[in-house]
């Protein structure tokens, strides 16, 4: 061992969803958005003054803070923004978390979680989710087990189910004294936020991004809302990390994305019907899953083990996503495409169980 | 105090140089380069396909990475990219800084340092310059004063002042247990770089930026080059903070500002000659400044106090920066603008010693 070595931080990375430089394939592994960002994008980009790049970018990023404080009704001063929505619950995780007393998860949830608190040395507990892959949210009450914070994403990852407002609810009220973070990555495809409560709760910080909704997961935007007392706070740690996380171009593709709120609802709309027409496809084909609320199902199938599954798809240039983790080693986590794509997706999925002479409907 | 709080870790910002809004200035503070970006940016922007955006990008951002391998003359596995130079150093400290020993650094210097160590929780010692400004390579050397790593810029900010390449080796070989970052940010206004030495020595990181010398402050790009071992540390920590970093945008701007070598040359030496004819006025004027290799000059005036004169250029819209801080606080860093607002610079600066009584060349 070099003689460095014994000073550098010791991790184990969080590892995304592949992502295949082939040509043709179908990519339903990373949850991304089947539509493209809306039309605004691409002319703010165009617009970009290629004069002006030799400046730094606002610091605060203004206008992308603006266009979200109108959008959902808040001040400026209760928004925060970041380089994806991981940027933004790292520095959440290391601006809130700093107790002796355990952060509380789910141990079935974003895979992220448990990296963000071993980076930090952040103590954490997991807390089994039950049988039906529910939250239960007394498990979470500080009375209960008392905690340094809470964090759950809703609906939840990778089982797509939403906890309802009053149970979120009930997990912030119960925990006065620390900072309760709703990670709602999926929350617009049809589930309830909580970002009504930020007015009532100053310890609620809720969580949202741009790589899902609203198709610019390749710009890298996400943001937090919150009371402004949490939002100060979050933004003196940032200060204290990196002045200029946001560039000129990601300021301008975010605002102009904001922009849109028509395509906005058409598109979350549109990839909300797939899913729906998905799940009845799948459960015709036998697949066992819960009602997803996000733009993605977790299914698994009685006759034949997922990782199977998985690698078929993969022989055939279909990606979906599979987790070799207790508890969900038998299921896969399938995005939704275009209405085509998921189409090529069952259509392969109905041959491969004829094959197997498993009877479908 | 709401009980919250008390998790909340405590910092004092960084403050970066104003980003004034108004039109019709002339910004000397923050020291951005005069010229715009090389004209395939402007290109690589407009070709981006919005339809791509959708989906995540590259998170090891190959291509960028590819580019600089190739400038630099190294392998892709010793190339490191970040949000800006500020989110590699942020990155860097994280990784490495993991000691009970202090890390040393410059008294007088980028001011950043001491806020990441107090973010992070790192001990530190600031080492005093000498008092012509100069860093004294065996202040650093681990026999004479135990540490936990080493960091300075080269040339160093705010002074400019260059340490030469053996003095650079000198600290690097004598502290051979830590990791020893070299911050060029300025470096290619006319300094040596330590570049050559990253295959010599495993623990030399080396930081430089494309903020200033390739004209892209406004899109956040910076990056580090050493040992493999050290660049896999780092990869390691930043897939625990954030898979994707940088945007579609940002790897193809960055990626295409590499590629015009010719251009980069013009315009730094163009900077450089700026900076030479931009000494010779201040010199006729008074002012008195060490030889900065940097794209800007740290002047103090022996009759007239550096706030008067910030105050006086500020209210003639010429922003430069002030830093209210120990044995620096009689000085003013100017950033180098075009030939045009230096020529405004001085002549405002002319006129203003002219009004006051005093005597220039």
């Amino acid at each position: 061992m070099r003689g460095w070595e014994k000073n550098v931080r010791k991790v184990v990375p969080y590892v995304p969803g592949e992502q295949p430089k082939e040509e043709n394939i179908i990519k339903l592994n990373t949850n991304e958005n089947p539509y493209p960002p809306a039309p605004g994008v691409k002319l703010a980009l165009e617009r970009l003054e290629a004069e002006h790049l030799k400046k730094y970018p606002d610091p605060a990023a203004t206008e992308l803070v603006r266009a979200l404080a109108d959008r959902y009704g808040v001040k400026p001063e209760q928004v925060f923004v970041g380089v994806g929505s991981d940027d933004v619950l790292a520095m959440s995780f290391l601006t809130f978390f700093n107790s002796e007393k355990p952060v509380l998860f789910p141990d079935i949830t974003y895979s992220f979680y448990d990296v963000w608190a071993e980076l930090f040395r952040i103590p954490y507990v997991q807390i089994p989710l039950n049988e039906r892959f529910e939250i239960c949210p007394e498990d979470y009450f500080a009375a209960n087990r008392p905690n340094g914070g809470v964090i759950f994403p809703n609906p939840n990852a990778p089982t797509g189910l939403e906890l309802d407002p009053d149970a979120v609810e009930q997990i912030v009220r119960e925990n006065p004294d620390v900072v309760v973070i709703v990670d709602e990555a999926y929350v617009d495809f049809g589930a309830k936020s909580a970002l009504p409560l930020v007015e009532q709760y100053d310890n609620l910080l809720v969580v949202q991004t741009f790589s899902k909704s609203r198709s610019l997961a390749g710009m890298r935007i996400g943001f937090a809302i919150g009371s402004e007392a949490l939002i100060s706070c979050l933004n003196d740690v940032k200060y204290s990390f990196n002045s200029y996380t946001m560039s000129q171009a990601v300021i301008a593709a975010g605002t102009a994305a904001v922009a849109d709120e028509e395509y906005f609802q058409k598109t979350v709309h549109a990839v909300m019907e797939i899913r729906e027409w998905t799940k009845e496809k799948l459960r015709a084909l036998g697949f066992l899953f819960n009602d997803s609320k996000a733009n993605f199902i977790f299914a698994s199938h009685p006759e034949i083990p997922a990782k199977e599954l998985f690698e078929a798809l993969r022989g055939a240039h279909i990606f979906v996503r599979y987790f070799d983790k207790p508890r969900i080693s038998n299921y896969l986590r399938i995005s939704i495409g275009t209405r085509e794509e998921m189409e090529r997706l069952t259509e392969f999925l109905a041959e491969f169980l004829r094959k197997k002479n498993i009877q479908v409907k």
